[in-house]
Formats: C-alpha cells, sequence, structure tokens
C-alpha cells in the first residue's frame, strides 16, 4: 500500500475577487498564506513526511508547497514544476469577475464552462497578452501544447504525461510523494485515478488547502481516499 | 562569455546569536528575509533572468533562493537542493557562541579553524546528536561522506563534485543560473574557480545576501566579478 497526498493551493487574489484564474500567476491572499501553513501543522500532527514534492508553474502552488514544508521541516526535499500541473487554461474568461460573465454569457453557460468536461470556453488569440506563447517560462512548449482554451478532458490530457512519468516513477521508487496543484489539474487527475464519470467529476468539488490522501495499491489503484482536517 | 551569479544566504539566526552554525538547520532572521528580498530586487532593477537555481538542503540558503526568485517573479524555474553546498562541517564548535570558543581554545585557534584551509575544528562523535547520520535528509550518504568535522579542503573536495556535474552542466547547456549557498561553500568555490592559494582565501570575505556576478570564458576561467549593490 502507497500513500500520495493531494494538495489544491491555497486562496488567492483572484479568488478573494471572484475572478477566474487559469493560468493568470494571481498570488496566494494572506489567507492562502495561512492555510497553506495550517495544511503543513496537520500533515506534521499527523506524522507525515516526504521524499518528493510535485507542483505546477504557477506561484499559488509553489509557495503553497513551500509553506506546507516550511512547517513540516521538510524544504530540503526535492520540488519539481511542470506546467502541466498548471489550471486549466481558462481562455477568455481568464481575469474575468465570475458576475461579469455570468452577467454577459448567463449562468447556465458559465456553469456548463465551470464543470462540464467537454466544454471550451471562448479561446483567446495568439496576440492577447494573456497568451502563454508570450511568457518565458513556457518558451519550451510547442505551438500544439501552448493553449488559448482548454476543456477539461484537455488539461487531463496534459496532466496524465507527467503522471505517469514524474510522479508514478517517484512512488515506483517507494518515495512518498507530495502533489500542490489546481482545482481542475487535481480533478482530472482524480478522475483518472477513481475512474470518474463525466457526470461525477462534475460534481467533484476540491476545498483549498486541505491534505487530500490518497491510499492506493501497488497497480495504483485506489483503496480508500480521506481529508486530514 | 557566460554569466553566474553567487548569493550567500541572508542573516540566519545564528549569525545574529554570534553562534558556529555548520550543517545546523538555523532559520533566517527577520533581517535575512529583508536582505535576500533586497538581493532579488537588485537582480531585477539590473534585468536579470534566470533559468535554473542551485542552493543546499539548509534552510537560511533555501528560504533566501525563494525569496530572491519571488521577487523576480521567477519562483517556477527548477531549483536543484544539494547537500554537497552545504555550509562547512563546523564539527564540535557547531551551535556554541563564537566568544564562548575564544574563552575555551583562545583567539588564535579559534581563527585559525575559521580561516585556515587546513585546520580542523574539533570533530564530533556518531553519537552526538548533531551527527547528520541521525537526520533523514542525509539517510542517501554514504559513511564516508557524513562529515564529524570538516576543514575547507574537504568541503572544497564536495562541493566540486556538484559544481563540476550539476552546474557546469547546467551552463555547458547554455542556461543562466543562479547559486544561493553558504561562506564556506562559496569561498571553495570561488578557491577552485579563481585558483586562489590557501593565503589568498584566508582573506575572502564574502558579505551576505550581495549578488556576485562571474563572467567566465568558454573554458569556464574567469573574465571578471563584481558585486551588483
Amino acid at each position: 500500500m502507497q500513500k500520495i497526498v493531494l494538495i489544491r493551493h491555497g486562496e488567492s487574489i483572484f479568488n478573494l475577487e471572484n475572478r477566474f484564474t487559469g493560468w493568470e500567476d494571481a498570488d496566494l491572499s494572506e489567507n492562502g498564506y495561512l492555510q497553506a501553513k495550517r495544511a503543513g501543522a496537520i500533515l506534521k500532527k499527523n506524522g507525515y513526511n516526504f521524499d518528493a514534492g510535485f507542483t505546477s508553474y504557477l506561484k499559488r502552488s509553489i509557495k503553497t508547497m513551500h509553506f506546507v514544508l516550511e512547517e513540516l521541516d521538510h524544504l530540503w526535499i526535492p520540488v519539481e514544476k511542470s506546467w502541466r500541473l498548471n489550471e486549466r487554461f481558462y481562455g477568455d474568461l481568464q481575469g474575468m469577475n465570475k458576475d461579469d460573465a455570468i452577467a454577459k454569457y448567463g449562468a447556465e453557460q458559465v456553469q456548463k464552462w465551470r464543470r462540464d468536461p467537454n466544454e471550451y470556453p471562448p479561446a483567446i488569440t495568439r496576440d492577447d497578452p494573456r497568451f502563454p506563447g508570450h511568457d518565458l517560462r513556457y518558451q519550451d512548449l510547442t505551438d500544439r501544447e501552448l493553449p488559448l482554451t482548454e476543456n477539461l478532458s484537455e488539461t487531463m490530457d496534459r496532466v496524465l504525461p507527467f503522471w505517469n512519468e514524474a510522479i508514478v516513477n517517484a512512488m515506483r521508487r517507494n518515495q512518498k510523494v507530495i502533489v500542490v496543484a489546481h482545482g481542475n489539474s487535481l480533478r482530472s487527475l482524480i478522475k483518472y485515478i477513481d475512474c470518474l464519470t463525466d457526470e461525477q467529476v462534475t460534481q467533484l468539488e476540491i476545498p483549498t488547502a486541505t491534505p487530500w490522501v490518497y491510499e492506493l495499491d501497488h497497480g495504483l489503484n485506489q483503496i480508500r481516499h480521506y481529508y486530514l482536517d
């Protein structure tokens, strides 16, 4: 039996402002910082330690990882960052206030974009300042990998190679792994691990900065999972 | 021509308390945190960006790296940590107040331990709580690699394989590199890069949290170096 801990980053400034974030690099809020420290303290209280960490290219996750590891006195473990763990790319909704989006497109359509794994938010164009091709950190991505919009299925398609190569390999070496990522990159991962239907993943809500423990068998199938709180 | 930036961590709580630190995992002081942020701001003002970071297993360096990268909006770059960049292992002096050490051993002897590259501070034993063999983070080190005391030459012997493999390899791939490490791991590195004599390295003092730029030729020989301030 093997355990892996998944954590959604703490509250960001965009969460606080009720804005769609996606690949926009919003910072942690003060509350998000406290949530991250609390998540670390909970893991410590429960006797957890880790050999390897994995997170995204976005600072709200990288900083959550840092503060969790600091609480655990584990800053020295290797932490691998990958764009593949980034939040879903929310296209033209990125940065937009969620109420403004509802006023413009209607509540039903916005809810579909948020939850239906096959729905795409409106795409941006390549000359949009939000296009990741303009950002140094994504300079090694291929044209095909640089998103203009993403549905959850596409998020899953780019998360899974990193899961199967980096994270599963670490677990195969018996490393104890912690992953800090985003609402939708984690939902797509859970959909895969738990073989959820599209309908089931629509209902899946992951709270911020709450350690979620997965116990997996040797085939890395789920035995059980639970939150630490 | 290739640039590399070397930074000694910001002030630690032990620096503040005038205690020998070595591999003791003292935290940054509040001033050390501000110094780290300032170093990042100086690099940003001077237009620096980086592809890869390297630091030690000790939190005063890891946190300095984190705050430098945060100021640069560069938290997403890969950061590799290695025990080989740790501070010199100060043996039985670790944790001791420097004035107490002078009272016990005499100023001349203490100065020799601090500065003569061939002098060993008194060794600890393997049952000492400070022996790194008791610490999870050093569990993969061989018996030979686990120190009881170190002189600067030995520090250099274990820093250089990491320099030659990890850091030089990154530079050969034309990556822009930042290293955050410790007074003596950096002194031993500089001794090697600049071919300093034992006498010269005795005089070398590296200020905390001040970016030190090395310009190197294609053979990685020093062209010139300067502090950014």
